[in-house]
């Protein structure tokens, strides 16, 4: 599998000089990145292409190499295993379509490939599929139509496996664009007639550089062996299934040739399995930000809701109560300091509206001392804050960052705010280690997650 | 209640130059919008403030006026009732927190203040409120700590009646910032000791410029005649209700004085009187802004999902199955012009996954195409339209805005993208009267809530 992403050596099978073609971001990304071993280019029209020299076709490369991108038509596909064979390539990444998915004939196609590969022992990644991304290494071996990956791909330690070109092109450059996650391995896999998302998890879960790992998947390969690696790892999985409803079902054959199998079994095999479920996309995206955050949790207490907004923090404990996490008693000590900072006529209760305190005392010193005092509380073993970006220094939250790691109290925000100060204000929050979402019931549906997770592998 | 949003002459009690506190920033507010009368500051310390003669107290006015707007401490309020009744005031707005919410000394203070204004026929609007906003007469009558207001608030068509200071200063602004939303009246109602949400219910269904009414509530002050007048009108009226848990009402009782009641009846009754209920306070904004634009739909066909994304076609035919939304089936003559723009290998289905078509014949043509095809299909009653902002030009989309009006077919639409395009694209398609929203589940969300809500009042 390392062949697929640190090869020695890559070809680029339809690479073009034309800018409106796929085979020109392919070798273009792969030159903006890859810098370990060499590049070639094929293509019978050129004699070379962006500085490189170019091959009218894989047997006049001199070089052995162990990776080729495929960019052409399904139909030359076989000949180019064949031609591979010769150059003792490992594995092969097929971008185009017109396979399985295409109907009887594409099927017929795959499966002769497929059958060619394992006699050459080359293993074949795809194909319809948008090949893959690595945040570390910089590789990009994708036609994804974008440079901006170079800026926007911070490394870290998120790895996902998705089997829609989207998730790994347009979305997730909107989601990086947004900030507060870190890439390190995207995994497009399309019609996957041999690497599938099984392998590709027995990978990841081996891989030291990926924490959490993500998936939008339209079927399981090797259902069985999917839920015992899931089982056997403590990396949080956080799994879009496609595919649940009979009409997603139908939509699936078409899209990646999948069969999307019986969601009622495939929902109790991922509890057993510890997986987590998501149903949307965005969602997906937001829960992976949150555990690559979120390294562990209690569950041996309450939640403490700190708000600025008596509505919000009565909307936030209505969903505490939806997913069953029960709200904490503070300890009598905590009522006590929180009380100093209090107007006269007013008790601190949980949710912890700060509002009248903070007309008295000013936003710092009151975020401060609740906070302050909520993590020094053990009937408190998670927070749920409400942050208004236009006035609250993301210094005051140095307390809340602390509670994370040490005392394993998950604090998990939703922000209110305008402006450029929004923006710099999250990154800074999320920089420190808390999540941010726009929903407060996405809060809620996360931290209820973690809270799972961490009890489930304990 | 019109003495409320146009008063003839508005005096602010505790009106003061210090601009820390909320005495300024109303007496700014009010400055800045209010043209059809005169402003009086009251308070002893002052001879002028921002430029305006200030007086000692109410008797100090020369004139009668009908709005005072009250924001010292509250024990002072049964005294201006009465200087104020010397004026023939007709309704008095009181921000000062320190009533009911507080406790009993609070409360019985809150009681008499009503019984007193009662006696005066004035009526009482608060306390522990925002006041309000009139986005056509540009009336902020509130301490709302920004004027960011007077370039964000677009005047439009949706109104809400909050219990919630929040929702009508920080996230209403954030809201207002994203853009998409027109606004009429924000009433922030606090304890709302006389003037309540079904007063104001009544008003805003009476009020011709307002088409949508939302509402954050905690409790109801008079549910029966709440529910009757939802029921006897067109206007889609969207609720949150705070406090539907144990503790989320437990909370409502500190922050507005309000018992929350039992929220499965409460759920009943929102069903059999036609209010759209939902639970996040961003799904409220996004309800809100989706009916501003949607007004009208058929519920006689099936949903058409246009996307570039199989994944993302996948997912929303998963979501429609969840809220039991069916999926059009397309008529030959619309799979017949569609086929005309598809590759030859590849069959038009439901979800419409458009990518190799886009392929082969360029995104706008295929987008087009598609939205002509099913615009004229009997069997669509609706679309969920997948876009993305960096590479379909919003003009495209003219055929899927005639769509919306004239054939009564409601256009949603998820969008991806990045950079300011993005948030131009947004503007520039929500503009057209296609409200866009972040998440897939949102869309069929709303949807559902769009023909249940046409279907109803049919």
């Amino acid at each position: 599998m390392d062949s697929f992403f640190n090869p020695d050596g890559v070809a680029i099978v339809g690479a073009t000089p034309n800018p409106r073609k796929g085979g020109y971001h392919i070798l273009n990304n792969t030159i903006n990145g890859y810098k370990t071993g060499k590049i070639y280019p094929i293509n019978p029209k050129y004699d070379s292409m962006l500085g490189l020299p170019c091959y009218p076709d894989i047997d006049s490369i001199p070089d052995d190499f162990e990776l080729a991108i495929y960019f052409i038509s399904a139909r030359f596909l076989p000949d180019t295993i064949r031609e591979c064979s010769r150059k003792n390539v490992k594995g092969i990444i097929i971008e185009s379509a017109g396979f399985a998915e295409v109907g009887e004939d594409g099927r017929r196609l795959q499966n002769e490939c497929l059958k060619l590969a394992r006699e050459y022992n080359i293993r074949l990644w795809g194909p319809n599929c948008m090949g893959l991304l690595d945040g570390y290494r910089r590789h990009v071996f994708s036609f994804i139509r974008s440079t901006a990956w170079k800026s926007l791909m911070v490394p870290g330690n998120v790895s996902m496996i998705v089997q829609s070109g989207m998730l790994s092109s347009g979305l997730l450059m909107m989601v990086l664009e947004r900030g507060g996650i870190g890439i390190n391995k995207i995994c497009s896999i399309g019609n996957k007639c041999d690497v599938h998302e099984t392998d590709l998890l027995e990978y990841l879960i081996n891989d030291d550089l990926t924490d959490v790992i993500g998936l939008y998947v339209e079927s399981f390969a090797d259902a069985r062996r999917f839920m015992q690696l899931a089982r056997s790892t403590h990396k949080p999985i956080v799994v879009l299934k496609g595919g649940r409803s009979p009409e997603g079902a139908q939509a699936a054959i078409s899209h990646t040739a999948s069969i999307a199998g019986n969601h009622a079994i495939i929902n109790s095999a991922f509890k057993q399995a510890g997986i987590i479920q998501v149903f949307d996309i965005n969602e997906l995206m937001d829960f992976l930000r949150g555990f690559s955050k979120i390294k562990d949790s209690r569950n041996d207490g309450g939640t403490a809701i700190i708000t600025f907004s008596g509505g919000g923090g009565i909307v936030t404990a209505d969903f505490l109560n939806d997913y069953g996490l029960p709200l904490a008693h503070f300890s009598d000590e905590t009522l006590k300091s929180i009380k100093s900072i209090f107007p006269q006529w007013m008790d601190p209760t949980n949710p912890l509206d700060l509002w009248p305190a903070i007309e008295l005392n000013g936003v710092e010193k009151v975020y401060e001392t609740a906070i302050d005092a909520l993590a020094k509380d053990d009937n408190v073993d998670s927070i749920i804050l409400h942050l208004f970006a236009n006035w609250i220094p993301s210094s005051s939250l140095k307390t809340a960052c602390a509670l994370k790691d040490q005392q394993k109290k998950p604090v998990i925000a939703w922000l209110v705010g305008m402006g450029s100060a929004f923006h710099t204000f999250r990154n800074e929050v999320e920089d420190m280690g808390i999540p941010i979402f726009d929903e407060i019931g996405r809060c809620a549906g996360f931290l209820s997650a973690v809270k799972k997770h961490f009890y489930n592998i304990r």
